[in-house]
């Protein structure tokens, strides 16, 4: 494999070189989840141009793109149709306003196509910016839900650790993530966090199903604690992706979701980045994990990360107590954003399913899902990998230097290294903490997952030795 | 003036009327701010194809757009440079993420022009998808900027009755509109709200001078009341917007913004609507008001409304101080959302600047403005005008059946009337409470506001007849 071939510069990015835009970029950008000790001193990575599943930075350099964008980057890049669908929409009719009973007809017909897709009786969707926007939404939904019945204290919404449903501050006070918990503040009154349900059968010395029960219990536990009554809704995403690709034991998305119904607490299955097709389906939470939730966030993959783009969808049933408890004086639904429903980005949305369902590429997913997990499981007999799991094209390894397990500063030295030697050898795979997150976009080939199991195979046969001799 | 020409459908849209677009929006989207109580019956109102300053709704009837898509449509519509500038990033480089060091183009040079752009030393920028995210955002960095320096106590906030700041829990909850406060849960512990700082000259019975003092000797004492260290920030937009186009008396931003900084209070000027030109200038702040904000958010009319698309500007003083007091073992800045600085929607935003800058459309804004308003003022002799107010490209006509004044259901119907009579004769002034309230796209010319005002004229006038008849 000539790793180098690839990521030598080409011409039309060589000019670039003059223009400093890391430079630029360094001085003038406050980017999400910046290390603020080096503010304005680290110059940027600037990624110019892409292509399938490949980026190219501003010095011209390649990469495979292994983490997909970032969970969203479903088709690939340049895609020809999907530029076409936004300039397309954009000169017929960019923007008007969602407001009230105003719509575009790609709004529509995005809404009627979610309906189609998901499972149950989800037909109404509230379109919004984002998937952060999105879960705002879908949270305020259920607290107006309940006190439109007269139950106003009814506000309480459980979450779990090593969550992450979005960067505002209700979304930030949902998350449970401790990495993310910094001197930002957060929501305590009615946010309660259960335990992280991840559950790894190679590393753990209890069954999954005593780990059910142990989740099952603490659930409910919580539940009689904080009262049924003032409980509006639990937020869960199928499987965690940015707390660590952690995977419940087998039967928790079901138990958990009845558990909620036994005790008329709405479900919100966050689908952000489950749903699109990562793990097989447009939705997962239905066909994957038996769950009926009340409502589904969806984003990232939705617009194949093309445009800004999130909605939830809502089951018939909550949008019709909706209609019938909204007070006949007041019955404004004072919840959405300007750009709710764009235009452009409901264009873009609709022609990234039309190619998803003409490429079926779900069905490409449910094929290489498995052979890009069993390849990466094989790196499982390295020293410094503690363990690798995943689920079709969502997967992580997590690294270790052999001693005490979780994110150390040493173990995230090791992912750092491993990560470095990937980007040197035309791979990203941005590391989190201690793992190493991976996400490809949904058309990644055999011979490209090869292509990354070997070179993050050699990155870690570096960081191991570099730790073994001491460098690290 | 023949109004029906342009109202007729046309060959292109005929086709649509045998697809139902209003019926599937209606099926299947819950808008924001719905009318609950017609959730599902009543059809929408499809905006199908749009050019300049005029769209086309799914009967292919057409209307003068007076509200400027929602204050955002600020180049008009059908934009074919903005279109294209979408489909070539969405080429090259549709997406990347954003989070950490890794940047793009368009990104780092839209960063780079907004610096130029605003005032003083508001030099370092975080994006984010929408306005609502981006005043989610400036908080966020408010109480964190305390937060580093020992502060955490720091971090309540003031805001103010019929102010409008955004649709998550946070924004909503920092807006103070009587309309928008319905059975969603709002935050109350750490936000607080000063009075409405409107003040109209032609209907009031105290001087500016007079509504100044009151405003400010208020304001202090509720600082004093809560405690000037336990204040993060203050967020005001210069004219409210959305909350009825009030304009404060004289001195009041400059005043409001020396008290912040007389307390170490930060000033945080949200510019979604004032900004882009629609007072006259990129920014109004400084130019206009002789504010020196610690941070400005802008949205809208930053990509004309053709990309969801936010973000927060931020003095380098603040940048520097978040920099330097971030913890070391924890330097993380944790806010932040998959799509900030979205290659494409910069992309668009860089177009938009460039051509605003072209074609001169601040001076444009700056030569038409004071007419649109003198040729609006002029409705004021009409009996069911209680008073028109407004700045340049932002105007309001509100409307009263002579008895009471304010958003009585009379006074609600009345201008529901004239809503529907623009509507009729091809003008959308889509009615807010008793309010119509006009934001024309940035390139309107003096014919299109003499056809803007004669509809509104003559609706107005068919309105109070039917008033008078007692068919209303
Ligand atoms: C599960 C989940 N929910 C919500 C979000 C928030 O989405 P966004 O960043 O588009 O606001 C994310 C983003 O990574 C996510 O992974
Ligand atoms: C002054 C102001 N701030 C913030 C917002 C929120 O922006 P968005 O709807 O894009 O979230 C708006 C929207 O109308 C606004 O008028």
């Amino acid at each position: 494999m000539d790793l180098l071939a690839e990521t030598a510069p080409d011409k039309t990015t060589q000019k670039l070189q003059s223009r400093p835009v890391p430079r630029i970029d360094a001085r003038h950008v406050l980017h999400p989840w910046a290390d603020l000790s080096s503010l304005g001193t680290q110059d940027a990575l600037v990624i110019h141009s892409a292509k399938g599943v490949r980026v190219r930075d501003s010095a011209g350099k390649s990469y495979l793109d292994a983490i997909g964008g970032m969970w969203c980057m479903t088709l690939g890049y340049g895609r020809e149709e999907l530029a076409e669908a936004m300039a397309d929409q954009a000169r017929q009719m960019a923007y008007y306003t969602p407001f009230g009973d105003v719509s575009s007809e790609p709004a529509a017909r995005l809404a009627e196509k979610l309906a189609k897709l998901s499972p149950g009786d989800l037909n109404r969707v509230h379109f919004t910016t984002c998937g952060s926007t999105a879960v705002e939404s879908a949270i305020r939904i259920a607290q107006y839900h309940f006190a439109a019945q007269g139950q106003p204290q009814r506000r309480h919404v459980l979450s779990r650790i090593n969550a992450y449903h979005g960067g505002t501050y209700l979304t930030q006070s949902l998350s449970g993530k401790s990495a993310d918990r910094t001197l930002f503040h957060y929501e305590a009154e009615f946010v309660h966090h259960l335990s992280s349900p991840g559950y790894d059968p190679d590393r753990s010395n209890i069954s999954a199903e005593a780990k059910l029960q142990e989740l099952l219990s603490e659930m409910e536990a919580e539940i009689a604690r904080i009262g049924p009554e003032n409980i509006a809704c639990f937020i869960a995403e199928p499987i965690m992706a940015s707390g660590g690709v952690l995977t419940p034991p087998e039967g928790y998305q079901k138990a958990t979701c009845d558990l909620c119904h036994k005790y008329g607490i709405l479900y919100i299955s966050d689908e952000v980045v489950t749903g699109f097709g990562r793990l097989g389906y447009f939705f997962a939470s239905d066909v994957r994990f038996g769950l009926a939730p009340d409502m589904i966030i969806t984003a990232k993959g939705l617009s194949s990360g093309y445009q800004p783009l999130g909605a939830v969808l809502i089951s018939d049933r909550i949008a019709t107590a909706l209609a019938r408890n909204a007070p006949a004086d007041k019955p404004v639904f004072s919840n959405g954003f300007t750009y709710s429903g764009h235009p452009v980005a409901c264009a873009v949305a609709l022609a990234n399913i039309e190619i998803m369902e003409r490429e079926n590429i779900c069905g490409h997913v449910r094929d290489v899902g498995p052979y890009f997990i069993d390849k990466l499981r094989a790196l499982r007999g390295k020293d410094i990998v503690y363990t690798v799991r995943g689920d079709h094209l969502m997967a992580c390894v997590e690294c270790w230097t052999g001693e005490e397990v979780g994110p150390t500063a040493a173990n995230m030295a090791l992912a750092q290294r491993v990560d470095s030697y990937c980007q040197e050898a035309g791979l990203l795979v941005r590391p989190y903490e201690n793992l190493c997150i991976l996400s490809p976009p949904l058309i990644i080939t055999r011979s490209d997952i090869d292509r990354i199991v070997a070179i993050l195979s050699e990155a870690l046969d570096r960081a191991e030795a570099d730790q073994k001799a001491g460098k690290i």
